[in-house]
């Protein structure tokens, strides 16, 4: 989750502040997860909700809990990944905590970013008539943990699965749409479609209908096979963009080099609908993601 | 731990950060500790350190991971005690994360703070010469530990162990040390006496001496009784400040109605050494504070 820092301006600028768990048996297992795709990740996450709000990441601080006896070498992988996605995003690992972990692997991370003063793109902006828009592909990620759990002693191959194991945060795009002027409101897919945008959508006190034609699914595995729609709708952990454009912006069809997908349009009444391939329009629940729960 | 932000002052400010877990089992147990006493110390922990760096806290977030089976009224118990001890410092909770815990409670408190830019107290500005003083009396946290650990079954009054169940961040002192140019490098006392000096005087690159007569010992329990010097000198969580006093400066005896007392001096050899009542000095080991761990 992510907030302002309300009156502490820097030369025009706004504090954003974001703090996000990651604890082994819920976001990762360890038999599933290398530590490099942990640490990046753990970052990751943290720089898709600042990308969220069209910030600039600054600097990270991450508190983490071991348990005794994990190897050194295990906490070595972890970090160097992490810094290392941060390097690539100009952000310096400043700080945090260690403690003993009475159970498993415990981190948190803390991003620190910035944006112009009133600036920074809220989740409460949408307005009715407005066109969705999603960035990339969804569901690539939710496939990957289906895989795992079908079959727990098999190893993936994170190549085969690039969007789960080595997510990349939409920091560019993101800020891209805050400096065109081009989006009202804006949330990462982090919890996945169905529920991120009932979250935009309570926010901004209105409703929603999507096209399920429209909906991006991402394809994944070796060989390549397009993920079901219930996994683009409710799967979470892509970061993706999804956002409102205001009216009379064009949207591109691509920013930074990820494709932009228009997929429905906000509406007054406060209900998410999705319509089908024949028409037929049904209410869409927020289905939350349920990472790695046996 | 905390750290400044580089670069980012805000009308002649700097941003301090700091982050700090709470865990079960590690930091608190729950047949210990009455809800109130965990939120309690969760945040004093973080305005501790920004005490400790004379600063102005301003804002705290709050990660929370809580198992299925937890109670509701817990975490209401919890929140409000937290949220309450925030106000009497002018902190607003401002925002975070929650999760499920695969295992305990868990938590993470980030707390943001300012300084007058260039002017918050560092861990690394002590000189050989210069006098070490410390607020309040020290060992009250760890007795009540002791206790808790040698009856496992018998509930403590939180009333008799204070600065155990609910200690007092030293905010105000912090920053009157701070502004009257008082202090050349500062900790606070959460790892216990021994531990905080050695990390005082590593940033430093200096030593100390100590006179174990003039450690303050804290008075606990009911009756109400002196703890050892040990306790005094490892046991840590007091949440006190530890500081050295510039040269030529004048110490009060007590500042915000907290007692100040000069313990040693800063030596030039980097070895930290504690004076007996024999006069007879031997060096001070920093002992790590091992919390509840059985």
């Amino acid at each position: 989750m992510l907030r302002l820092l309300p009156g502490h301006e820097s030369r025009g600028l706004e504090v954003l502040v974001t703090t996000d768990f990651t604890l082994e048996g819920i976001h990762f297992r360890r038999d599933w997860h290398p530590p490099e795709s942990v640490g990046h990740r753990c970052l990751a996450r943290g720089l898709s909700d600042i990308a969220a709000m069209g910030g600039e990441p600054v600097a990270a601080f991450l508190s983490i809990a071991l348990p005794r006896d994990l190897p050194q070498a295990w906490v070595g992988r972890f970090v160097r990944s992490l810094i290392s996605l941060g390097e690539r995003f100009g952000v310096t690992l400043a700080g945090g905590d260690t403690a003993e972990s009475p159970n498993g692997i415990l981190a948190d991370i803390i991003v620190i970013g910035t944006a112009p003063k009133g600036k920074s793109v809220l989740r409460s902006g949408a307005k009715p008539g407005e066109r969705i828009f999603v960035s990339g592909e969804l569901g690539g990620s939710a496939a990957a943990v289906l895989q795992m759990r079908a079959k727990p002693k098999k190893k993936l191959n994170p190549r085969d699965y690039p969007r789960h194991f080595y997510p990349e945060p939409r920091v560019e795009l993101g800020r891209i749409l805050r400096e065109k002027g081009l989006t009202s409101a804006m949330i990462d897919t982090s919890d996945g479609l169905s529920t991120d945008l009932a979250h935009l959508c309570e926010e901004s006190g209105v409703g929603a209908e999507l096209e399920s034609a429209l909906i991006p699914r991402a394809s994944v595995g070796k060989p390549a096979r397009e993920v079901d729609l219930d996994l683009a709708l409710h799967g979470g952990e892509d970061y993706e963009l999804l956002f409102t454009a205001r009216p009379g912006k064009r949207v591109p069809k691509q920013i930074a080099g990820v494709a932009l997908t228009h997929i429905g349009v906000i509406t007054r009444p406060q209900i998410i609908l999705l319509r089908n391939l024949k028409g037929v329009a049904y209410q869409l629940e927020p289905r939350g993601w349920e990472h790695f729960r046996q």
